[in-house]
């Protein structure tokens, strides 16, 4: 079986897409057995809408590969630590399993102290979390110059 | 100008709409300077998407309507209480006002305790609230029938 690595690196291509188009740099996929049923990046400014996370984009994108709008059976690999309004979103798909790279102690749901997250979802971090939070620092870094 | 109430009834005007299609009866608008420049109703089913909530849409249709992603300025009229979801998405969308009808002590985010709302964001609710609890409580006595 193919490990986490694996899995966040497909999700690290998606956060350099956005990176590519000036959005903030974070990607995210999803799993269902082991295979990946959806693949999306932020585009909060191509999209002009706030709500374009890469969450909640790959959140609807499963669903339409899945067919039924609950996530139960999935994995999210994601970037970096999902902020509450992404949580929340992922509460109501009921997904199985939240696996992300860099946490956000800004604006990260559980950094921010919320427990939004759905009882029955694993969540964990830090999988390969210095070159999820690397293409941040970076893109911030080039805004700021 | 005209008062909340007015509002609310255009707010309600989506619920129903949404309640004649089978889905749970919540609807939304946003207003710039007095102007209705979206409206919105739930539409999880019909689009297979957990994260289709009125007041998501809705979002997406005045910042559409604005061409800007930010809702500074903006009321929203909502018939429920906004779930953690849709809180943290209108505090991304930085919304100047929020004023919803019916508390939803189960899902609202005021309701379970969570500060999700922009600090800078006014939030009340009570507006033609029993109108808005009818249209829930109708809904899901039909369901279970």
């Amino acid at each position: 079986m193919l490990d986490h690595n694996y899995y966040m690196k497909e999700a690290i291509k998606e956060a350099h897409k956005a990176f590519l188009k000036d959005e903030v740099p974070i990607g995210a996929i999803i799993t269902f057995d082991g295979k990946i049923i959806a693949r999306a990046h932020n585009l909060t400014e191509t999209l002009n809408d706030v709500t374009a996370h890469a969450e909640m984009q790959v959140i609807t994108a499963a669903a339409n590969a899945l067919g039924g709008k609950y996530l139960k059976g999935c994995t999210l690999y994601v970037t970096v630590e999902p902020c509450p309004m992404c949580a929340a979103a992922l509460y109501w798909a009921q997904i199985n399993q939240v696996i992300y790279g860099t946490t956000d102690l800004k604006m990260g749901s559980i950094s921010k102290g919320y427990q939004l997250f759905h009882p029955k979802t694993t969540v964990s971090g830090g999988i390969l979390a210095k070159e999820c939070a690397e293409l941040m620092t970076n893109f911030f870094k080039q805004k700021r110059s």
